[in-house]
């Protein structure tokens, strides 16, 4: 395996108000999305928005689930105080602030939003993981 | 918020062996890495993995939950064999194929596995999203 992910797929209740919602925080679609399926193009990655019953029927897994998925996605800022505005942002748009932006342990500033399926976005501004200007992450050697 | 994704974070049970699985696969844990937390450069992303209950805590929601997570992680193959030959590292790592790869309805030819905590990649050999030398996938205008 090269070290590389190339989709993230979101199982979702309503592909509407799931890309609606994506539309509000100023995600626009790919224009192969349809009816069925809605694709972003994001850096280097893709991110989709499918039915969760037919993305549970896909990996052929049962799609009862509940409780904390045990994955996380990470939006990292380039100021400190666009947490909050993201935030802000991900509630008008229909998500829930699951908690407010705050100093955390490590040195970062970090908040999270669940989008109205229910999965959680951290919003971060981590100093000690530069953004390039294209946006990628770089995940640095020491954190000294 | 610009349309990217800065990290995917994956709770696990136990960070040695979800770090021995992710090194069976080929993954080098980036250098700041320590016995709290792994974290992985990915193509423009980070991957991480912690503790699951501390990334429940982290987001301050129940760490309780089960079955299915609704949400998949994919990595796209660059030749349709390559795809059994990801899923058998997978299972050799200690990894569960849970679906194996078969030609699919949309045209492409995917399987899936279970990392050690249940995580479910996709193996996906997808002739119509590009792959580009650097591992970056190129969302098409259109399937057509």
């Amino acid at each position: 395996m090269e070290q590389r992910l190339s989709m993230v797929s979101l199982g979702v209740e309503s592909l509407e108000r799931a890309s609606k919602f994506y539309a509000a925080m100023g995600f626009a679609p790919a224009g192969c999305s349809d009816e069925h399926i809605v694709f972003y193009q994001l850096k280097g990655i893709a991110l989709a928005l499918y039915p969760r019953d037919l993305l549970a029927e896909d990996a052929q897994v049962p799609a009862e689930g509940s409780g904390f998925s045990g994955i996380t996605l990470a939006y990292n800022v380039r100021e400190r105080e666009e947490a909050d505005r993201v935030l802000a942002q991900a509630k008008a748009a229909g998500g829930t602030v699951v908690k407010p932006a705050q100093e955390v342990f490590w040195g970062g500033y970090s908040g999270y939003f669940a989008d109205p399926d229910g999965h959680l976005w951290e919003v971060c501004w981590n100093p000690f993981f530069p953004i390039a200007e294209d946006g990628s992450i770089i995940v640095p050697e020491s954190l000294k």
